[in-house]
C-alpha cells in the first residue's frame, strides 16, 4: 500500500530507481516565503554524493538537483516543490546474474515475491540512490527550522572501531572523508578501511545525529512521540538495524539513580538539566537539551566473496556482487540521517504550532 | 497535533487517563466475521496487570475490560470495536509534590511546557497505565493475525543481568514472574530485583520480541517499512531508549560475509535461509523468517532516593517518589512489547492486501 | 479499511451501534487549556436529542454526555478527549423482519453483503443515532474556534415547500421545531408535516449552515481545500445526497459577470466584497465572508408502506417498517451540519496554524 | 498544511504550476504487474488537452506525459508512478495586470492572504492545468479498476441550457466538441457558446459521471464512505460548486415510497433494484448498480467585461482578463471528472480487499 511518504505537516514524497530515468520528492506543506534556491539542496546533496573519497561508490553521479515547483521569485509559495536528479551514469549494460539470482543481504528476493515482479537494475527502488531524494528534503526542512536549530551528523563507529568521545570535535567531521570527529580514529580507520575495501568485503557502522537549540515541547503523545518518529525515520534508511535515543541499550544497566537527568534553575530563570541520558526528550516531547539519535548499519551486502543463494526459478546457486559499491554504507548515512533528524523536526515543529500555536 | 493513533489500515486510537475515569481504545479497520469476546482480551490484559508478584506496582486494578460496540453476537461486524477499562485503585488523595515538582526521567516537566496544563495524577497521559490499551487493541489484531502467526516475548537482560541464549527455553516464561525464557538467570534476577525493590532504587532492561509465521511479503517500502513500523511502534512504549531488529547493534561489527544471510532450496521447493542476521526483514518486506525485534526500557523513573529538580514555579527543589511503583517497568513491557507487534503485523497484512491482493 | 475518523490536526473517532451499549466519540487534537464541561457540550446533545417535537421519532433518549478524558480541573489538556452517550431505550426485543429483509432505501444490504454480517438492530452503525457523537465533538470544535466565529444552521426546505429568503430570521431557528428561519413557512411546514406523519410517510428537505467569522486564508489547496472537505463532511452525514457551497448549482446558469463576487476597500483599509456567490470560498481557501454550505437530505427511508424488497436468503419480499423514525430526517440534521462545520472550520484553523504560523 | 495528495491505498500526490517548467504527480500504491504505458495515460490527457475546438482554450500544449518510474519492462512494479508533463506554450512575458490586482472568483485574493505570496503566472498553482495531472492519474486507476469497470462522463447542461436525458446515447460524447450526449442539445450548444464566446463571457456547466460494473460493497462507512470520497473529489476540481448523488437536491421533494429503491431477485438468483435514486450507493457502500455522480461547475472567472477590484496594495481598481480562456470550464472537466471518479472507485476498491478480502 502507499508507503512512500513521510511526515505529517511537513511530509515529502520520494520516487525513482537507481538506474531508472531519475529520481526526485515532492516536498509538500512548506511553509511560504522562505529563501529557497537549487545551490541551497545541492550543497547538502554534495556531502552525500557518490565518489567522493576511495572509501565509497565509485558511481559518478553529479546530483544535481533541479527545483521543479513550488518556488517563485526565490521564495517558497505554500505549494508541493519538486525535486528531480536526473540518473546520469547507470552503466546499466549487463544485469546478467543479479536479474534472477536473489543477493543476499539484499531486497532482491522480498522484492519479487512480494510484487512478483522487480527492477533489479542497481537494485530498483530499494537502492541507497534513493536517499539522495531524502537528503534534498532534508534541506528545505533545514530552512524551515532556520537558522536557531543546528543539526550534524558523524560516524562513531566502523566496523568493531568506535571514536573516543573525549577527543570529539565537530569541526573534524569535515576534515576527513568519514564525517568522523576524532581525528585520530579517523586515521585509523583509512587504514582499516583500506584493507576491508581490497579484500572486497564490507563492515557495519554507527552513526549518530545530534539536534541542538530545539525548544522544549516539540512532539506529539503517544503513538507520534518525537522519538517514536525518530526511531521510524531512521529505520527507513537503508540497511539501518537499530536505533537508539540519548542512552539508548546503554540504559538498560543503569540504575533510576544514575539515569535521572537532574535539573536546575540558571541564574536567568530558565531550566538546566545536569546531564542528558534521556537524549533530549521526555514523554515523547523535547526537553530543550540536545536531541541525541544513534542508529546502526550493517555491512554494504555487496561482497566480492561468493555467497550461497537461490534464483528465481528456485535453484540453489551462488553470487559475487561485483559492481561499485561502498566498503561503508554507513559512511554516506551520516548526511542521510541528519536529512532525516530535519524532516522530523521540521513536521513537528509545525505540528506543535498547530495544536499549541505559538 | 492529533497523535493518539497507530496503524493504517488496523487501526487504534487510544484515550485516558492513569487517575481518570477509565481508559480506551476505538480499533478500527478491525475484518468482520472474527470470533471476539471480552475474554479473549481479558487473557493478554491479565498478563500485563499490576499487581501479580512483588516485582511490578502494588496498584490493585482488575482492569476489567469491556466492548462496548463492533461486535454482534460474538463476532467482530467490520465497524470500530471500542473498549473501556475503568480506573478503580486511584488513590488520588494526595499529590501535593507531585503537583508542583517535575519528577526527573518523567515526563511532567515536557508535557508542563508543552501543554500548558498537565493532570500529574498518577502521571496522567504519560502513565505506562495507558499500555493497557495497547495490550487489548493487539489482542483484536493476533485474531487477524490468526492462528498461523504466532508471537512471543521474552525479558532478556535485567539492569547488567542478560539471559544465556543457549538456555532459551519459551514454556520458561510463564513460569517466572520476569517473562525470561531461562530459569536459571530467572532465579538469579528474583534476588537481584528483590535488593533493588528494597533499596528503593530501579533497574533497566531488554525485551526480545518474537514474531514466527508470517509469510514472505508484508511491508511497505520505503516509508512504512515493517521495519520501521516495529521500531516506531516499540519506541512509541513508556521508557524505551533502543530498538534492534535482528542483529541490531551488533550488526555494525559484522562484515558483509559474517552478515549475509545465505539461502537454499528445500525439499518442497520452498526457500531457507542459513541464517537469520536480519530479524526476518529485507528491504522492509518479510522474508519468511522469524521477525526479531529488541528493545532497551529505561530504569523505572521513581524512585525513593530524592533528586535534585525544579518545580512549577521555577524554583530550585528536590523530590523523591513514594507510591507503588515497578522496580523494573521492563517487565510488564513484555505483553506490551507482543502487543504492538501483532498490530503492525495485523495492519501489514491488510496492507499487503490491499495492494497486492491474496 | 478503517474509515471511522474524520480530520486532521482537529480528528475524531466515533464508535457505536444504535441499539449497543453506548455511542461515543474520541477527539484528539484539542488545544490545551480550552474551558470544557459536560454541560458545553450538552446543550448541543439536547438540539439535536430525539423526541422534542412531533416531528421527530419518539424514542427517549436523554443523550447525556460523559467526558472520561484529556480535561483536567476544567480545562482541556491537550490529550484525547473521549466522549460516551449511554443507549437507554434501545427496544430492542423484536426485530424479526428487519433481522432478515433488506430495507430499501437503507443500507441494509450494503452492509451484509460487504461484511458479511451486521447488526441490524435499529440499523446498527448505519443509524443515525451516531449523528450525536458528531454533535458532541462539533461542540469542542466550536471551542477551539472561539466566539469569534459564529456557526448557524436552518432548514430552508421540506419535501417540495422552501422558505422566503427574504422573511430569514435568524432568531426564528430556536422558535420552531423545525429550525426555520422564516416563521411563516414554519407554520405552513407544522401543518404539511403532520399529514406525511399520520400517513406513515416522509419528505426529504434542504439544509443551510453558514459560519460567520472565519478569517481570509483557511483551507489547503487542492485536494484539502476548505470546500472539498466541507462537501466530504456533509455527505457523511446520513441520508445527504446532495452539497452546495455558496450559489452551487445554480451558478451554473450564471454569466462570468454575474458570478463575479466583485471587491471594494472599505474606509479603514479592509476588503469588502460586493456579493457572494462563492459561499466565501475561493480556490479551496476561505475569503473572509460567511461560508455557506447547503445539503439535501432524502426522504426517511423507513415508512408505513409495503415496499418491494429480497431477504438474505434471496427470496423475493415485502417490508413495511414500523417503529419511532422521523418523517423528515432532515429537521435533525440541522445541528449535525453546524457540528460538522464547526469540525471542518477547527481542522483548517489548526492546519493553517502550522504551515503560515499566526 | 500538505494538502496536495488524494487516496489511501490508490494515493497521488500533484505538483506544479500552470506557467512553471512542468507538472506532474506521483502516484503511490499502484498494484504491480499491472500493463502500463505512456500511450495508456495520453489518450485521456488528450481528451483533456486545451484548444482541441474553440470552445476551450487556445493555449497550445501538447501535454505530452512521462513516466519516470514505477514502471519495468511495460509492467508496474508496486513502487510509485512518477508523471512529468512539461509545460511548453506560456507565454509568461506580460503579467503587469494579474500581477497586482486580483481577479474576481479567482484565488487570487485567498492565495496571497494565505501564503503572502503567489505564483500569478497564469493562475500558478490555481489554475485548472493542474487537472492534467489527476487524467494522468485516473489513467492508472483505470488499469487497477480492470475491463470490468466502466467510467463515462458527460455535459449535461451549459448555462441554463440542459440535455433532454430520453436521447442520452453515450456514443455521441466522442462526435461533439461538448463530450454532450445529445445531438440535438450539442447543435443548439454550439450557436450559444459561440455567442458567449464572442461577446467575451462565460457560462458554467453541469457534468455527470457514471461508473458502470462496480461491485456491491466497496465504500468504507462513516467518514471514508463512497459518496462523501466522490463529493470530496469531484469539490477539488477548479470551479466546482455543488455535487449530487444519484437524484441529489431533487431528493429533497420526493417521498419516501418515492425514493425507495424497490429490490427483486433475478432468475439466475442476483439481486435487481427497480430503480436508482440512490445512485449506486447506500450507507456510504456501493449497491452494485451505477454509481452516477453529477456537480456544478462555474462560469470561467475570466471575461472580457472589466469587473471592479482591488489591487495587492489596497486601491480600488478594476480589471478585465484577455488571455486564452475557456468560456466554459466546464466542457474540460469532463474528463477531470471521470479521473477522479477512477481514483475514488481504485481507491474503494483496494480499501476493501484490505479489510474484507476477495
Amino acid at each position: 500500500m502507499a508507503g512512500n511518504s513521510f511526515g505529517t505537516a511537513f511530509r515529502f514524497t520520494t520516487w525513482g530507481e537507481s538506474h531508472g530515468i531519475a529520481i526526485g520528492a515532492v516536498v509538500d506543506g512548506v511553509p511560504p516565503r522562505l529563501p529557497l534556491t537549487e545551490e541551497d539542496i545541492q550543497r547538502y546533496l554534495d556531502r552525500r554524493k557518490p565518489g567522493q573519497s576511495r572509501f565509497t561508490t565509485q558511481r559518478r553521479e553529479p546530483d544535481t538537483v533541479r527545483i521543479l515547483s513550488g518556488v517563485f521569485e526565490g521564495l517558497t509559495t505554500g505549494t508541493p516543490v519538486s525535486l528531480m536528479i536526473e540518473n546520469q551514469d547507470q552503466r546499466s549494460k549487463d544485469y546478467g546474474d543479479i536479474a534472477r539470482k536473489f543477493r543476499p543481504g539484499h531486497a532482491d528476493y522480498t522484492y519479487q515475491e512480494k510484487y512478483g515482479i522487480r527492477d533489479y537494475r542497481g537494485g530498483g527502488r530499494s537502492s541507497a540512490r534513493e536517499t539522495a531524494s531524502r537528503v534534498a528534503a532534508g534541506a528545505i526542512a533545514r530552512k524551515v527550522l532556520g537558522d536557531g536549530v543546528t543539526i550534524r551528523g558523524a560516524l562513531v563507529q566502523v566496523g568493531p572501531h568506535a571514536i573516543d568521545r573525549n577527543r570529539w570535535d565537530w569541526s573534524q567531521t569535515d576534515a576527513n572523508p568519514f564525517f568522523c570527529p576524532d581525528a585520530e580514529t579517523a586515521a585509523r580507520w583509512e587504514t582499516y578501511l583500506d584493507e576491508v575495501r581490497k579484500s572486497g568485503s564490507s563492515v557495519g557502522a554507527v552513526i549518530e545525529v545530534v539536534a541542538s537549540g530545539v525548544p522544549v515541547g516539540w512532539g506529539d503523545p503517544l503513538y507520534d512521540k518525537l522519538d517514536s518518529d525518530l526511531a521510524r525515520a531512521m529505520m527507513t534508511i537503508n540497511a539501518v538495524k537499530g536505533v537508539e535515543i540519548g542512552d539508548g541499550f546503554a540504559a538498560a544497566e543503569l540504575s533510576g539513580e544514575g539515569n535521572a537527568d537532574e535539573m536546575r534553575i540558571n541564574p536567568d530563570g530558565s531550566v538546566r538539566f545536569l546531564s542528558n541520558h534521556a537524549g533530549g526528550i521526555l514523554g515523547g516531547i523535547s526537553t530543550g537539551q540536545d536531541i541525541v539519535v544513534r542508529f546502526a548499519v550493517k555491512p554494504t551486502s555487496s561482497i566480492l566473496t561468493p555467497r550461497q543463494t537461490v534464483d528465481i526459478d528456485g535453484n540453489e546457486t551462488e553470487i559475487l556482487t561485483k559492481g561499485r559499491h561502498d566498503p561503508c554504507v554507513g559512511i554516506r548515512a551520516v548526511p542521510v540521517g541528519e536529512a532525516m533528524m530535519a524532516c522530523v523536526l521540521a513536521d513537528h515543529m509545525m505540528r506543535h504550532r498547530a495544536q499549541c500555536g505559538g
